[in-house]
């Protein structure tokens, strides 16, 4: 028996998953910026100082799809990941079967990562939602 | 005394009402979803291939002041389940008397609802800004 | 050695920092209020039931810049501050220095509180670019 739950080898294996996870998500907001910078299209009004008319400076406040597809994209995963460190933290320590407890933690993870591809290209439809309704299932299932 | 305190049952009572206000969180997703397929009215461009016509597919694209409530309930889930789940974590590892740790979470997870209910109806306020005052005192008394 | 990791004063740092950022990110609700009575623009039709006529009432349900840069600072807080409590989290429990746990506790929370300054007031650029770069530095080290 491991000498707290906190280092059982579930709990090691969701640290991994979680982070891997979370990390992923914050990858969105360097996305986010790229496509703010490479589209010229802010949010705030100080963001714009590259502008060299009122005019131009006018158009960057413009909201454009790209940038707006990635910020739902990430808001998605807000949506998403957080339930599932929730729910996989304590989860994880009821002290599950690691090997369940695994597969739980990589069919979120990968359908995850597939949203993410899937949502930015993006696949037709109903690839989206499909990797949606994996990681739902996967997390009400825990 | 018990072996750990995540066997505590001040934790047990506070997995299961942060699983409950989780999951409630996770019901706004489908009910975004049915808001959006009963009143037609989508983000992406790839979820309108249901459109016969390029106009259709255009009015597809309009924001529909009742996706945007379901939205917004969902977005003010994500602002207050999440602090709640954070600060009650740490504040059942303190060892809190059961009593009024149950009373805590019982209230958040109470008013919780009654947000939801008020803002899906909506009930006349100030039914809703009642239950989100009653919400975040929870969370500050903690 | 301490009876048990949630008891080791790394992760009582851990509770207090992430306390502060928590409280600091929940302060984002109440100003939103403020700013939307201060400026009278509204999300929710019931809302708006001090409007004296049908047109005041319409004008009271568009968009208000002051509103809507508050909105993004919460948003930012959601998409920096969940990261670091998840990752802060396992990071405590893997047993760090304190010395060295400590000085990226500091970091984070200071560049967070940096960041709404400069995002609220506003500040000129690149002082909110910088506060956020240091904030996902701290927690990719983590």
């Amino acid at each position: 028996m491991p000498p707290s739950v906190t280092e059982s080898e579930v709990f090691l294996a969701f640290s991994t998953y979680a982070t891997i996870v979370i990390l992923k998500m914050m990858l969105m907001s360097p996305i986010t910026s790229y496509f703010r910078f490479t589209r010229k299209s802010f949010a705030n009004n100080e963001d714009t100082g590259m502008a060299k008319s009122p005019e131009q400076k006018k158009k960057m406040l413009v909201a454009n799809p790209d940038v707006e597809r990635v910020r739902r994209c990430h808001q998605n995963d807000l949506e998403n990941i957080v339930p599932f460190v929730v729910i996989g933290l304590l989860y994880a320590l009821t002290g599950p079967e690691l090997s369940s407890a695994l597969l739980h933690f990589r069919v979120f993870v990968g359908s995850r990562l597939c949203h993410t591809v899937a949502y930015l290209l993006p696949l037709p439809q109903p690839s989206r939602a499909l990797s949606w309704v994996l990681d739902s299932g996967e997390e009400d299932h825990q």
